[in-house]
């Protein structure tokens, strides 16, 4: 496998930024301020680690200008180091092989269309009617539906499940045992069913549309609407193990962490953060730019952008086993309180 | 592909409805009240939406009688409106064609016993001693392990893994992702493993029974008993990404919500309703007709039907910081408030 | 199908126990107290059962020395019954037979090397320059991707992927639908894209490295590092729907329940126990042996081994609702009580 280098005059022309020292410098990988070597790239974003570039043994640093005095290498100085870093080191990122046609094995149904751009893999299995646009890459065992249509250079590492109906945007990236466009969880309760009731399924009827540049963590599920679409709008962002309702809508550029979950029809904002097992009940409406932090539920709809939360703080568990009784008897505290205090009042009369 | 239409007559005779208007018109499909069309059928179920009746182009609304009067359109009446809708919009759902046999890429065991009339997909791999019953549909990359038994006109959508020992009843849906069967968590601390200790794992000798008419969620798991059985009684249903550990019994009908957890040997009673990432530690016992609400943990037996809740409400960040740094010290100011009323008592006496 | 059966006497010298009655009873099998016959063995290890053993119809009993007067079958008298229990159980376990060799539809690239004693299974997909180890099983559908290593006699149950460069150890065992390796969840907010600025992607250069003798839950996902790997040690057990960001370092013998969380290079001891569904903050370090029970979320780095907590209890909804509508004012409560402390002490100058 031969190693990819480019020379820091080329990186600063391709990104726009300004180089410090040898232009023919030659950089084949990246690292930390600590662990890269004098033929990789490093970063200073957080000035927690202003510290560390005296030391830094890297061949150039990705710096602010207030920082260039302090580096001991190379430096190419940008205004958001971090994008700037976020973006050259895209270029050392070594994706499998995926050269466009479809692997023997995988199982295409007469009425898909699969661009001959397109990379399909070991065990695919697409439905009828489905579309795969160009240079679309498809991992092993990826499961694509019935009506499924699949944007020009979407990725789906592997192992993803389209079940029907759902529409990717163009370079939409798909992480491995996501399942998009699976049932809702659509139930009436019939009182005639068995003998003291039981439920009946609402048919999904409706499907997915996921837009432009949006990510999909693994083992992500996002289900299919009932009537409408389930919709994620361009430059949407889930990390692994989300849970996406039916109906639900999430704004253009919104972000959210790990084993967050959105109940049914709620419709997000654009610019939102929703923290790690962070949960928005159904039918609630949040503003653009709302950031929910870690583990907190939403059980009302926000109207201004701000940062909101729920949760007690953690303590050593003897403590919190007193606090947490307490807890139970706080309506009881604040009417006990209140009493005291128009007792006060009444003997300072 | 050919569209189905029913005409208003066979509806109203095929679900005991009382029809007005247009015996004749014939329906191709459903929608909201906002979006349906001339050809479709829309219901009014929820007060909350009555004001959209007036307006509606939908061909036919399933209603209420008290809203008939205000019905521009043909109107099919019924006690509950919801679970009508939902059983005539089932008529309208396209499942993917199902046609009896094996894919020539499945792998199926010549120990297996697969009915004539199953419908066994792509990459789909079967067990030694497992049973496909008469009408099921294994959709794509679904995984039947040894000695597990699927009933007849279950379903398993796509890509769904039976573990081992796991038997479906009659008609479940699995959707994709989920894993039945897996090993249960068992750990014994052995202090003699490793330098300091470690963990010895309990081997998971028992199965999983899943009762008719039940439904899976996408990526939900159900672990397989240490000793005795798993079991989920008829008609429970599961949302996606829920936990069910080993040996949790759940009763008859109950349902829960995405993110929901089960910790092991739970044992849940009928009819209950468990909210989103709702959790219930090992070992307890939930009553009949228990509702949990959303994101609550449940620490002790609950005998009594009712809804039962735990976490503390939203806030902006800054106002429930505040309020958290206090929980800290709420055993303290309960303290602290009584000291203050013995002394008012004193005073007073 | 031959049954499995072991003599008391052969179960005595093979596990080091002490054997009280016939050493020529053969066993096949084991049980609970209440449940197990005359040819399987139980054990009692909670003094919450013993009550039971008076009755049972078990062949033999693994027990403390201390129960031996009430045991009315043969016993083996252990130091920890549980473990011994859970080594014996395991000679009972029917493993699904494994047979070296690449079942014919499994895909694996040339580059890869495949031990002889391994078991691929159907449609097992290898990639460029991965490695199985010696008496490797790998189920099937699993994905091995490239640059992956997977250790001796480790076991992936079945659909299990590693994305990239991951690396198992020895004896590692893998559950259904778990994935390892994917990209970990890296973005800079980068002003000048779209129109007001949206999300660049961090690539996810580095790896994943699991120790000897991990247990991975199903749909488990373990994401891989930013630059440095993530690693478990040896020894960790992680349950069902675990999710494991990147750069994240758990150290041996610690065991997470369902569902919990652990964020972006959070660095957790050795000997540790984490709760279902409890979280982890970023970045954040515990030592070892500390324990955090279940739904708690850690929001700041734990110095000593103890018990932590968060939470409130749960009650009836109506209570509930009245005490939560006070944690909104807790913050007022605590500086009103501290006034009319005050005002006390003023008065009692």
């Amino acid at each position: 496998m031969s190693t990819i280098t480019h020379s820091l005059s080329e990186l600063a022309a391709r990104f726009e930024l300004r180089l410090h020292g040898e232009a023919d410098r030659r950089i084949d990988g990246v690292g930390t301020l600590a662990g890269a070597g004098p033929g990789q790239l490093s970063f200073l974003a957080n000035s927690k680690y202003a510290a560390q570039l005296g030391a830094t043994r890297a061949g150039v640093v990705v710096l602010h200008a207030e920082n260039l005095a302090d580096c001991p290498t190379a430096a190419l100085v940008a205004r958001d180091p971090y994008v700037a870093y976020a973006k050259i080191a895209a270029l050392f990122e070594r994706l499998p092989a995926a050269a466009p046609g479809i692997h023997p094995s995988a199982v295409v149904a007469p009425s898909a269309r699969v661009s001959a751009s397109a990379s399909i893999g070991p065990c695919c299995v697409i439905g009828d009617r489905a579309v795969i646009g160009d240079g679309a890459v498809l991992g092993p065992h990826c499961i694509v539906g019935d009506d499924c249509h699949v944007g020009a250079h979407a990725r789906l590492v592997a192992r993803v499940t389209l079940v029907t109906r759902v529409s990717l945007g163009k370079r939409v990236l798909v992480h491995p045992g996501a399942v998009i466009g699976s049932d809702g969880f659509g139930l009436a309760f019939d009182r005639d069913a068995f003998d003291h009731g039981g439920w009946v399924k609402l048919p999904q009827l409706g499907g997915v549309r996921i837009g432009d540049d949006c990510e999909i963590g693994a083992n992500t599920t996002i289900d299919r609407g009932a009537l409408d679409d389930t919709v994620l709008e361009q430059d949407v962002r889930l990390d692994n193990q989300i849970q996406i309702a039916h109906n639900v809508q999430i704004g253009a550029h919104t972000a959210m962490a790990g084993c967050a979950a959105v109940a049914g029809s709620a419709k997000i904002g654009r610019y939102c953060m929703i923290g790690g097992n962070a949960g928005v009940l159904g039918h609630l409406e949040l503003a653009d730019r709302v950031t929910i932090t870690a583990k907190s539920l939403v059980t009302h709809s926000i109207r201004e952008p701000g940062e909101y939360s729920s949760g007690v703080p953690l303590q050593d568990t003897r403590l919190w086993r007193k606090n947490a009784a307490r807890f139970k008897h706080l309506d009881g505290y604040a009417r006990r309180l209140s009493a005291l205090e128009k007792d006060k009042d009444k003997n300072h009369e």
